[in-house]
């Protein structure tokens, strides 16, 4: 299985009057990083969208522990996996290392969600493509 | 126990390429409900943080079930409440219902957090004053 | 002509961590406030991009000037009128007042766009439908 | 005079529902590219907050010209410099590039500021200390 590993620098506007990560923008950089880890296993989510009519794979269910605050200027790094792969959903743990101390861990059930054909502005589950599972198996 | 209710008109820039909200966009409603919160049992955040000599109250556990999409032009309504008090943290309860259906729900473990003495930058847990406490049984 | 006005919380994730707003989050505010004028005048921008077949109305040309900070818990209001319209184009103004003093001046250059009719991802100025404008001028 | 370049990838969270770049996010990579540019300089901005004794370096005045949408998926640089130093306040310019073409273009004007010594919350311009400057002119 794939693991993805990337860096993320802390920025300003990353940070809230306390000094630390506004938490929400924890969630933007795992789904960065969800992004991050399907392109390592040939998949760029643009031409992913388009290749399987997908509308993308929103989440379902997130739950963040946060164990260790990071400031405005810190690097850390963040690694992503798939843990399981379902029909129609999977599971993405994420772990936030600072100076390989995990900071914060992250877990995000996504669907594969496609248009709903007959109701406007519907999304609904598809199911995965085994070629997409396949890749994230062999590689890595 | 006090809850609190506010609508939240979802924008445009709320939301994602496939139309819906961006979730990490959720858990700053989310935290704008927990601030109001605080407002409705007396404590605007401003001035609580100066009151107690805190940081904030940062969350260090955060879970999310999202059910139904949100599209840019909705009007949705968040109800939120605290589950718990501990001695130094308590849990926040958050639905967010869209025609008044249950559309994302979302918990929070925070803590209360003073600067820590001898760190720089570092921050402590303290014990949640009891007259806060008291203020949100006594309400509502 | 119509000028919009509304009522903005500033809130903890707004800020910095000078405790102030964060400036890009003023352009957040302007965008949805340009979109509250177009409701105003009977244009929900849902429906609108619906009805018109539109992408959106992309700024091409911005500017503020910022006056005096914005704190969270601060309460703001800002007022939003379209100064000039043009054949593809138009301007809108958005003033930010904090207890009746201007705190931030915005200004955005927009253009009404749909898809481009040959370049896949490409977009295109078209001509505003003389029906909105007269709404606007109507009104208010 | 040192000018800085960095890479920034537009991720799915940088874009709203018209597929393209929400523009309040180019501010946020615009002020990233500042802090980088000053770190490039030598002064990384955690630290230079704290060596200096300011509270930031705000904004005064923002202007950008929109030339070419950039999507989810794209890879883009931004190019910054600071065009001119006055006493307390500096012009800093972007230059947002896709395939070499200038797609976005940014201008700040930023004060150096520290906290008033009389009034809570308030903020103060400061003389922008000669070492600062020269470090910019030296390099590069």
């Amino acid at each position: 299985m794939i693991t993805n590993r990337r860096k993320v620098r802390i920025e300003w506007g990353d940070c809230d009057p306390a000094g630390i990560v506004y938490f929400p923008r924890y969630f933007a950089f795992f789904d960065d990083s969800t992004a991050a880890l399907f392109e390592a296993a040939g998949f760029r989510k643009r031409e992913m969208i388009r290749r399987f009519d997908i509308v993308g794979i929103p989440v379902v269910d997130v739950h963040a522990k946060f164990f260790i605050p990071s400031w405005f200027g810190d690097d850390v790094e963040i690694e992503t996996s798939i843990e399981k792969w379902g029909r129609s959903s999977f599971e993405v743990r994420h772990r936030l290392l600072k100076s390989s101390e995990l900071a914060v861990e992250g877990f995000e059930t996504r669907v594969w969600v496609g248009r709903h054909p007959d109701k406007a502005d519907g999304i609904q589950a598809r199911a995965i493509p085994q070629d997409v599972i396949e890749r994230f198996n062999k590689s890595g």
